[in-house]
């Protein structure tokens, strides 16, 4: 899998690495929010597909406690820039929901 | 189109009226969320087949400034509890992107 390239306006770009990302995903998001994105209860979110800078949004917003759930704070303060990023490109390159 | 029967937990259940919801949807919500549940910009989430629960969470957590996005707490403090559970009820129930 490839590089993922997101669009940040104002003339910024951000490249995911969606094989990383996966990586990523398996050890810190898919206990909750699934091994494909489609999550194990209906109080949280499913991300297959998800707008890539909507989700990078939400996970600094939780990061930098703009967002309050704690668990996502807890989550997303142990990841780095970079883990973001390359999270995010792999949720949001899912291309169909798989339920 | 029916009810859309969703589970609140601690035995409480609430339906959504999918074609009721459909209207409340196109004259609220799809200008950014898009008439399927695909939203026109990057940053602005997809509800299409989004689980229940956690978009009933999300607007009313924006309609009592839980979450901080200011058009998002003017829309949805416009909206009854019924068109709440309606327009939860006709993003969840859509089963496939549209994209």
């Amino acid at each position: 899998m490839g590089l993922f390239n997101m669009d940040m306006g104002m003339g910024m770009h951000m490249e995911g690495d969606i094989a990383r990302g996966e990586h990523v995903a398996i050890s810190t998001c898919a206990a909750c929010h699934g091994r494909y994105g489609i999550s194990s209860s209906d109080t949280i979110p499913n991300l297959a597909g998800q707008q890539a800078m909507y989700l990078y949004g939400a996970l600094t917003a939780y990061r930098d406690k703009v967002r309050h759930v704690q668990v996502m704070t807890d989550v997303a303060s142990k990841l780095s820039e970079r883990d973001i990023a390359d999270v995010t490109a792999y949720y949001a390159h899912l291309p169909d929901r798989k339920w």
